[in-house]
């Protein structure tokens, strides 16, 4: 069956009668009410009786096509563009600042025709995106890749780490990442690691929005960013992003400790097992740990770029089999982060298993899916039998952290070093032990 | 080189001039002051320059050796044991309940000695764990399973189904599954799907601290359970813990919307895209969902008691390579909940290798590790060419659920019906669609 923009049948005729197609704007009416908006594509899974339209607050709405009385075309659709603004102030001592863009939402525009997303690729893009920005910096911008974030790999990690070390070393004041959101907790946590004594905060950030939706976090994410990695007192690499609901105030996420929580929330990450960092409110930057690396003098700055493809992240399950783990060890794999159960569990079948593949020097790491709290493998039987076979708790470290830190001591460091590593606190990957666990979590 | 409980070097020799082992009640001095506890064996792992205390309230602490100035013996361990204690009250005008245990910490006692956990083997040992039950009602109690909750398996969940089925069956007014909290989101997500229409609520409950310890949540969530399946006005599947730090306020969540969100609080269980469905507080239980299931005649109790184990949930994490679902299609599995990143990404290496899966008859659905919020295929390019792919988004239902929901599809059902009845909602599974996903998350 023929189809137009996905539609067919009744609604592909209307739409065909009326010279209308998917990135157009058009007025439909139906029996009780008008709308105005941009006719959306339509897709296989979805329901051939509704047309989609994204309304002009940035909501798609579906309209049952028996209620439609009448569509009309209001404007025919057009190809993004980003027009430059000129900035309003630009003083020659501004400090110098680069943004790197590696993809995602956040410096792009919507294509509704295509669907797709067509990413800023200069810095006067970048400024017609956000043009308070020249009021801040003199800002260099590059595009280093232009890639969704759930594509980003090991080499990009490289990639990315020996870029910002060169844009540092050569006296950068203020360095920001923008990065998709889907994988910003992994890469935050990769340069963590790659960069270390970092003289200046490098801040990643993202949006949930795109730019051109009227709820767009990107201007205000990108601004509040620019401005902490030129002021902020620590020195590290942070995310930040939306804290609350509310557009006030953001909160700066210790790269090691951030998640991505929720799929759409402009607040979708959040600190793990620990407060934000700091935020960012009205132009002023609030600390809030007392354990954040200070600004250092570039000349401790190091690098450590590599990063081992042969680790896997594996989320334990009930009656999970153990042969996902010899397979994967015969495939070459080093090591393995498993995501057990509540403090740290698996099941029994799996625990000699694990003893063999110890023994055969593949590293095994423990942590939880529970994703908050600390792991401990010395509350019960089963617990303490791991323990035993080898396998390493790590406290209360993010699952995705360890992935990438244990990708990044196979890179970098010789086997005899790992462990020693690994329990080493590099970038604020463990918090520091509290007696009790209550108090303020769910809801701080 | 020998050791004594874990001990080793100038504290097993301290420990045994003093003739103290661990499990043992000893006062130790240091340079600043003087502690009481149970001495814990210590593990390979432990530093071996401390030694480590139970103190009375319940908490461990480590002891650094060359701190004591003295060690004394305060009273030899003996064997946990249960004593009845009799009811205060037990009329025969109370309703039937049974309390099925499954093992975990809910119901047990810890021997300090070995570290283990001794369960509660019968109603009078429950009892005496908890004598206010018998206020509540006439309680058979069944040890049906004693094991560590991460031992769980789908046939342990037909077992326990069948056995729900049979008491309810039998006329009994209340049912109280006891249960460990590692993997009790699953299983009451497989309870959820293979008891259709139950007349009167199955609540699940567990502990995180067991029942000896002064904060234990043992007793408080036992009898809070026991009431509520007794007198609440809905049916289902539920999970009583509690909600909130608070000792009063227990939650009732959804058997298919609740997860362990915490390693070690005792309001480690959150409900997910969902308010819990109820909360239980001085005896009153307050409704908080319009969705539920009302109590049913018996008459309409139904059971679909089977599972799959040939269905795997493997979450994504960056550059994941494909092989692994391509072995395990090899090895006979016959469906994959994936947890992809953000709105229910993958990196794009993979979707072909998925579309030549489902080609092949492989069930492929996507949830999201963000946990929260809803999947959504539609918003970029990579998750359109998953649905062309035939990659079917679970919307916001729970990746634990999914797993469950699936073994069970394949379990009870022709393939044919599959795809229907995973997009169905059978038992609250799916929330209901928000236009806004903003307002109250975390930290409501």
């Amino acid at each position: 069956m023929e189809k137009l923009d996905g539609y067919s049948g009744d609604i592909k005729r209307l739409l065909e009668e009326n010279n209308v197609r998917a990135g157009d704007v058009i007025r439909v009416v139906t029996l009780d009410r008008e709308y105005v908006g941009t006719l959306i594509p339509r897709y296989e899974y979805a329901s051939q009786d509704f047309l989609t339209l994204k309304l002009l607050n940035g909501y798609n709405i579906g309209i049952k096509f028996d209620r439609i009385l009448s569509i009309a075309l209001v404007e025919k659709h057009s190809p993004p563009s980003f027009k430059p603004t000129p900035p309003k102030f630009r003083s020659e001592n501004l400090p110098h600042a680069v943004i790197v863009s590696t993809g995602g939402t956040i410096a792009s525009r919507v294509d509704y025709r295509t669907g797709g997303v067509r990413p800023a690729l200069t810095a006067s893009d970048l400024l017609s995106v956000v043009p308070e920005l020249a009021e801040i910096a003199k800002v260099d911008a590059e595009v280093l890749f232009s890639i969704y974030s759930e594509n980003m790999t090991q080499s990009h990690w490289t990639t990315l780490s020996k870029k910002l070390h060169d844009y540092i070393s050569r006296g950068y004041e203020g360095v920001v990442v923008t990065h998709g959101t889907d994988t910003m907790g992994y890469t935050a946590a990769a340069l963590s690691f790659a960069l270390k004594n970092t003289p200046i905060p490098i801040i990643l950030v993202g949006s949930q929005r795109s730019s051109d939706r009227p709820s767009s976090d990107a201007s205000s994410n990108l601004i509040s960013a620019m401005h902490t990695s030129i002021k902020a007192p620590f020195s590290g690499v942070y995310v930040l992003m939306h804290g609350w609901v509310s557009d006030e105030r953001m909160a700066i996420h210790l790269g090691t400790k951030v998640r991505k929580l929720h799929t759409s929330r402009r607040d979708a990450f959040k600190s793990v097992n620990t407060k934000p960092a700091a935020f960012y409110e009205n132009g002023e930057i609030h600390v809030l740990l007392d354990n954040l690396p200070k600004r250092r003098p570039p000349s401790s700055f190091e690098i450590f770029p590599n990063f081992d493809e042969r680790v896997a992240l594996i989320k334990f399950y009930p009656n999970m089999s153990p042969e996902i783990f010899t397979y994967l060890h015969e495939r070459g794999y080093r090591g393995f982060i498993i995501e057990g159960f509540g403090l740290g569990h698996v099941n029994s079948t799996l625990t000699p298993v694990l003893k063999k593949l110890v023994k055969d020097g593949v590293f095994i790491f423990m942590t939880s899916q529970c994703i908050f709290g600390r792991v401990r493998l010395t509350v019960y039987d089963t617990g303490r039998d791991l323990l035993e076979a080898g396998v390493i708790p790590l406290e209360d470290m993010l699952p995705e952290t360890a992935f990438v830190k244990l990708s990044w001591c196979l890179g970098n460091f010789e086997e005899a070093k790992v462990l020693d590593i690994m329990k080493a606190n590099i970038a604020n990957e463990y918090s520091p032990r509290t007696v009790l666990d209550e108090g303020e979590w769910f809801g701080s």
